[in-house]
C-alpha cells in the first residue's frame, strides 16, 4: 500500500475486502462473558473467541486472505511460510481449500498439538532449527526450489487485512468496547485490530499484552524504533517473533501501551479460561486476561476509564498434557 | 398443567412464557461447528453451547425460571433442592439474583468444581449420603426446618419448561436441524427440548444419549414404564438420576430413541470436545457427540436420513485434573 502513497501495508478498506474475501469460509466467533471475570477485574469483559476459529487460532482469517488473493498463476506452485504452528495450520487449511500445496517450515521445538493441525490440513512439513535464523534461510531454500509464494505470517499487508476482520465483527457484536486488548508477538493481529478498531471508533484504546520475556514490543514502543531481542523465554510459544517493518509503524502510531506479564500469570489466566468460561486457551490465547488481571494494569491510573474491555482469546491450541502441568508448576 | 387438562407438566406456551421471564438473565448460548468433527461422524454436527451457560450448564435456565415464577412470599423463605452439583449451583445463583436463601443437600461424591460453584454463588451447602434415598431425606428434613421451597432437579414443570428453551434459541440459530440429541438423566433437559422442538418442527428426530452404566431411560422406554436401577455404574456424574413422574410421560410420547454409549466412548467425545471444539465439556455434556460417533448409531439404518444435527453441550463443570486422568486411563 506505501506504493500507492499509503501510510501501512494495510488500511480499513483493504480489511473490509480481506472480509467480504473469507467471510464465507471463517467462523464468525462468539463473544463470551462471565461476572465471575468481571467480579474479579473490576470491569466489564467481553472474550472474542478465536480459539474457535478453523484452526484454533486467528491465524486461519490472515492466511485466507492471502491464499484466496493469490493470481491463479501465482497460486498453483503453492505457498510456504515458516511458524512455530498456528499460522502454519492456518496456511495448510486454507490452501487445501484452493488445492493447492503448502510448504511448512515448523521449527523442532514448536508444539505437538500445532504441527498435528498441520498434518491434518495437508501441509508439508519441513524442519528446521528453533531460531529465526533458521526458520527464514530453509524457507528461502525452500521458495527456491519450489516457486511457490512465501507467506510471512506476520509482516504482510494480507495477513494483517485478514486479522483485522476480527474488530469488524467484535465492534458488530459489542459496539460499546472501549478497549480491546490483543496479544503482540510479530504484530500482525494487533495491527489488523487496531486499523480496523480505530478507523470505526478513533476513540478506542488497543493495548498489547505480551510476556516479559519476550518484551521486545514494550521495548521497541519506549525506545521508538524496532528492538529485537538476543533470546526469548516464555511458555507462550506463540508471543516468541519480533515486530516487523511493516508492523511496526501501525505498532508505534496506534497501539497506545503495552502491557507486560509474568508467566505465571498467563498460567492462572489459562486457568480461568479453563475453569469459568469453559474454554481451551493457549498461554498465547490467555495474555490479555492475564495483562486486565495483573497489577500493572489494574492499578494504573492511565487505564482506569477503560471500563468496557474486548479480549481476544487469540488461540486453543495447547496440548492437555502441558496444560495440566503447567497447573501444577 | 395436569390440573388444566393438559397433557404433560410443561408444554410449547410454558416455554415461551419462560424464555420470556429468563432471558434478561440467562446467556444466549453460541453454537459451534468443525469441519473435522463432521467428517468423523458422516453428518453435519452444530454443538450448543450450554456449557457456556451461567453457571458452566444448562441447568441456570430451569432453575431461574422456577425461582422467578416464586410468589414473594414464597421466595423469602427460600429454595431447597438435591443434586450432584449443576443445578445446585444453577439454584444457588437463581437464588442470589433474587436475594433469597438457596439450602442446597448435596452427595458427598459430588465433584469438587460443582461444590466450588455452589459456594461461590451463596448457596448453604448440607452434605448427604451418595443415594438417592438419603438426598431426598435430608432435604425433607432441611423444608420442615426452613419452610423453604423445594425445587426439584427435573421433576418440576418449571424446571421442564426452562430448559425448553434451548430448543428455542437453537432453532432460531440453525433452523434446519433435523435431529437434536440431549443426554438424558431425570429427563429434565430432554423433556423441555422436545416439547419445544417438536412444537416447532413436529417432524423434528428428538433422540436421548445415555451411559450404559446408567441406562434407565433406555430400559424405561423398552418397558413402556419407568424402571429404576438399583445402581449405577459411569462416569457421567450428572446422569446418574432416574425419570421421574413429571418427565417419563413426555420421554415416553416425544423422545424418538434412547442411544447408549459406553464410559470409554464418552471419555473419547470429551477429549475431541477439547483438542477439536476446544471446549470444557464434563462427561455427562460430551455424550451426544459420544452417541453420534458410536458404532450403534453410525450403522443403525434408522438414523441414516439424520443429516442435520444438533447436539447439546449440557455442561462444562469438570476438573481438570480429573479430565487429564480420564484420559490417560
Amino acid at each position: 500500500m506505501e506504493a500507492n502513497g499509503e501510510k501501512y501495508a494495510a488500511n480499513f478498506s483493504s480489511i473490509k475486502e480481506a472480509q467480504k474475501r473469507i467471510s464465507l469460509y471463517i467462523h464468525k466467533t462468539p463473544v463470551l462473558s462471565s461476572e465471575t471475570l468481571n467480579s474479579m477485574s473490576g470491569r466489564s469483559l467481553f472474550f472474542k473467541c478465536e480459539c474457535f476459529q478453523k484452526g484454533g487460532a486467528f491465524k486461519f482469517r490472515g492466511a485466507s486472505n492471502a491464499v484466496l488473493s493469490l493470481d491463479e498463476d501465482q497460486a498453483i506452485k503453492g505457498v510456504v511460510t515458516h511458524s512455530s504452528g498456528n499460522h502454519a495450520a492456518a496456511l495448510s487449511l486454507a490452501a487445501k481449500l484452493r488445492g493447492i500445496p503448502a510448504y511448512i517450515v515448523i521449527p523442532k521445538n514448536a508444539p505437538k498439538c500445532k504441527v498435528e493441525n498441520v498434518v491434518r490440513y495437508g501441509g508439508q512439513v519441513i524442519w528446521s532449527e528453533a531460531t529465526m535464523h533458521s526458520r527464514e534461510s530453509v524457507a528461502s531454500k525452500v521458495l527456491e526450489e519450489t516457486g511457490a509464494v512465501l507467506v510471512h505470517p506476520y509482516n504482510d499487508g494480507r495477513i494483517i487485512s485478514g486479522q483485522g476482520t476480527i474488530s469488524l465483527e467484535f465492534l458488530e457484536q459489542v459496539p460499546l468496547l472501549d478497549t480491546i486488548i490483543v496479544p503482540i508477538s510479530g504484530g500482525g493481529l494487533i495491527s489488523g485490530v487496531a486499523l480496523a478498531a480505530k478507523s470505526i471508533k478513533p476513540a478506542i484504546r488497543i493495548l498489547a499484552a505480551e510476556p516479559i520475556g519476550a518484551n521486545d514490543a514494550a521495548q521497541s514502543k519506549a525506545a521508538g524504533r524496532i528492538i529485537t531481542l538476543l533470546e526469548t523465554n516464555t511458555v507462550a510459544d506463540g508471543l516468541r517473533a519480533f515486530l516487523g517493518d511493516l508492523t511496526w509503524p501501525i505498532v508505534r502510531d496506534l497501539v497506545d501501551d503495552v502491557i507486560t506479564v509474568e508467566d505465571k500469570e498467563i498460567i492462572e489466566a489459562m486457568k480461568l479460561c479453563y475453569e469459568i468460561l469453559k474454554v481451551a486457551v493457549e498461554p498465547s490465547g490467555a495474555i490479555g486476561l492475564a495483562a486486565v488481571l495483573s497489577d500493572g494494569f489494574r492499578k494504573n491510573p492511565a487505564w482506569q476509564d477503560s471500563k468496557k474491555i474486548g479480549i481476544v482469546l487469540s488461540g486453543g491450541n495447547v496440548d492437555l498434557g502441558v496444560l495440566w502441568d503447567s497447573f501444577r508448576k
